[in-house]
């Protein structure tokens, strides 16, 4: 596939502490699916400044674009912004439009601007914003790098105000066929399948439920017609 | 925190494409934070072999335990033994034990041992097997590399069998504290706080739910004396 590619980095010790499950890095890699935009790596790293900058810098010269999640909010655990500033090798401060879109919202919700929230109008020299419309305080793509809240209805809602703004690919499409057979029975035939269609992607994946096993094949590719000409081939091969 | 360190490696193309979500990351975050093993990183790759052996390779040099998490089926798109035994630049093939386990389950439900499933015996050379109590086809250690499967049930019953066998260190505590608050207001208090107990790590979490905003702070260490000490600090900042 030509897709252009991508990642996600998602920063935070209450993930890898167990403690809160993500739900971002699904939430984005369908979106960016439908976007033609093909995500090949997530990572999820703790609140360390030499760890975010060195994902960072790994992912940026890897990927054509990378999203981040989380760290972006008022407290002392929020360190994302500076990371991504030392990570381009760039200054940060306070800046006057993320500053004042702040300062609106709090007016307008009746709750005092603190030294603390004002923390969310540093930006990186040279970014440009990413709107909020939930809670005011932008998040900001520098070079490839995209850089959004942690908490979920803010994140979706900037990966709404973000995507439209990328190239992406074609969408790629996805069909999928339900085999009553476990995967030792399927693999040779499918192993066959896949090498025919070498333009696809085929993966199966097996299932158990109340004791029931199978194998869900997945086909994806940029071509409707030949997503459907292989699961054609998959039905007569593995009839439900 | 002086706990040993891991990080876990999800390898598979039905995640990254937003078709599945993950459920193995948060299982074994859970476990290992009760058995004092520090989740540091995790990533997941898709099903292409230098990305898992650039993964692997990074990851091993870097943390003290790597899990890794699907690929190891019968299908053409299960490529991680291959991939671990390249990373670590040993061979792999056939070995008897992982055989005979796989043929004994398979006479025992009545179905055929094929090609394809003698394929789950091949083996790194100089790995340990990982018990597989649902399936039979066994994970396997290499030096501090532990391959696992990723279907849940079976994902979860081999970290069973396997992490007794790893040293831990102490188990990591953790108590919360919901403040109806918004995180700017909550955010000077907690940084005061976070400084003076520098042994544990405190992390805020803004939420919104059902109209109600507020900050979970969630207070983590080894010493359940100290935990309890900075909760009661907090419940006297801010109280319920």
């Amino acid at each position: 596939m030509t897709n252009p590619t991508a990642a996600i980095l998602i920063i935070g010790d209450e993930i890898l502490s167990g403690r809160t499950r993500d739900s971002n890095m699904h939430h984005l890699a369908r979106a960016l699916s439908r976007a033609g935009i093909e995500l090949v790596e997530a990572r999820l790293v703790a609140d360390r400044h030499e760890d975010i900058v060195a994902a960072v810098n790994d992912l940026r010269a890897r990927v054509e674009q990378v999203f981040t999640s989380g760290g972006i909010g008022p407290t002392h655990d929020d360190i994302t912004a500076d990371a991504i500033a030392a990570a381009f090798g760039v200054s940060i401060g306070i800046r006057e439009d993320a500053r004042a879109l702040l300062a609106a919202h709090y007016a307008r919700i009746g709750s005092g601007f603190t030294a603390e929230r004002q923390r969310m109008a540093r930006i990186p020299e040279g970014a440009e914003l990413i709107e909020n419309p939930v809670t005011a305080a932008p998040g900001f793509s520098l070079g490839n790098v995209h850089v959004m809240a942690g908490v979920p209805a803010v994140f979706e809602a900037m990966v709404a105000s973000l995507l439209p703004r990328l190239t992406g690919g074609r969408p790629i499409l996805s069909q999928s066929w339900r085999v009553l057979r476990g995967e030792g029975e399927v693999a040779a035939p499918l192993a066959q399948l896949a090498k025919e269609y070498d333009d696809l992607s085929i993966g199966s994946y097996p299932f158990q439920h109340d004791g029931v096993f199978g194998t869900n094949v997945v086909v994806r590719g940029e071509e409707g017609a030949r997503v459907a000409e292989a699961v054609t081939r998959l039905a007569a091969l593995f009839p439900a």
